[in-house]
């Protein structure tokens, strides 16, 4: 009988971080308290404690699940499965609280005292990894590294989002991304690869 | 006798406003007050009132107060200009404490409950600009809009220096600055305009 009742604790421990993200991405990291997560998750305080220590693990719970939700439904490799990967992303931010949280606990984090650089880290290995494979595949252009590329991809999405929320403009997400692409791919691709690259922003739905 | 009045005015109001960016800098916004911004200016706090009606007026004009501290000091034009502008800043962001309060305060604003988006418009408003003259100058590629690189490069900057912020490699700035160039040019510029721009970090200096 050991299986259904861990079942259980991992469905509770996710129902309270999905109610904390709900909580943080409408009230902000100050304006959500355990009792509001606890209230929200429909579970006992000692339930919210049990499984996170404080709000700021909570926080930093949000902020690490960001890769989780990208998960394109189209199947891609290389550097189609990178242009995938920030479509999701884009269109999840407009859809999906946890991830709409996560990004925003990141970028405010250092306001709130909470230092977590794993998120940037977690999204740049799996750029890295994607655009590896693009290169064994002969889809990169002479030169480009990897590396460089997933750093800025990674600093790009996310002033690109930043940017779009602040001038409230975050519906405009899918198509700024786009526009990155079309704007990048001449760079770092090769003319045939680049041509082959489908932008439609539907693959991200 | 009203010129040198007016002149200590203005000297008074631009003391205030570096001593609030560091104290933002160093301190955030909550952690600085006004109290602690009077001390830092070596001014009374009637004064600091009576230029700036509350803090939050203070954090907006800190943030406004960006695309002042940039002005390069090599003549150039096109996209050598906004190549340049981009160097400048990211050199700035390393030892002016104006700029860095500037930019934190625009990252960090909708946590202190702070709207306001001009910075943004404003840095996108130069960038159009020089890439306007760019395309006048025949350096721009077929099809690029100055608009739309103008949107790009202001979120990817502002991404680039958050995501070198919290991993603690600001020193990295510059030379992340480059690497957007060399990543963009491609895209963005015909193939004879590429080849011609300088990227050493130094002409940021």
């Amino acid at each position: 009988m050991v299986e259904p009742k861990q079942e259980r604790a991992v469905k509770t421990r996710d129902d309270i971080l999905r109610a904390a993200a709900l909580a943080f991405d409408e009230l902000g990291y100050r304006g959500a308290s355990m009792r509001e997560i606890m209230r929200r998750a429909g579970v006992t305080l000692g339930a919210v404690y049990f499984h996170f220590e404080n709000k700021e693990a909570l926080a930093r719970a949000v902020i690490r699940a960001q890769p989780e939700v990208m998960v394109p439904r189209v199947h891609s490799q290389g550097l189609q499965r990178l242009v995938d990967l920030s479509l999701v992303w884009a269109h999840q931010l407009n859809v999906n609280p946890l991830l709409r949280a996560g990004v925003r606990l990141a970028v405010e984090q250092r306001s709130h005292g909470i230092e977590d650089d794993t998120s940037f880290y977690e999204w740049e290995k799996i750029f890295q990894g994607w655009l590896e494979v693009a290169r064994e595949q002969g889809e990169l252009a002479p030169g480009v590294e990897p590396e460089v590329v997933a750093e800025f991809v990674v600093g790009a999405m996310t002033g690109t989002q930043q940017h779009a929320h602040l001038t409230g403009t975050t519906a405009s997400l899918p198509q700024r991304i786009v526009h990155m692409w079309q704007l990048l791919l001449p760079g770092i691709a090769c003319a045939q690869a680049a041509a082959a690259i489908d932008l439609d922003p539907g693959r991200g739905q």
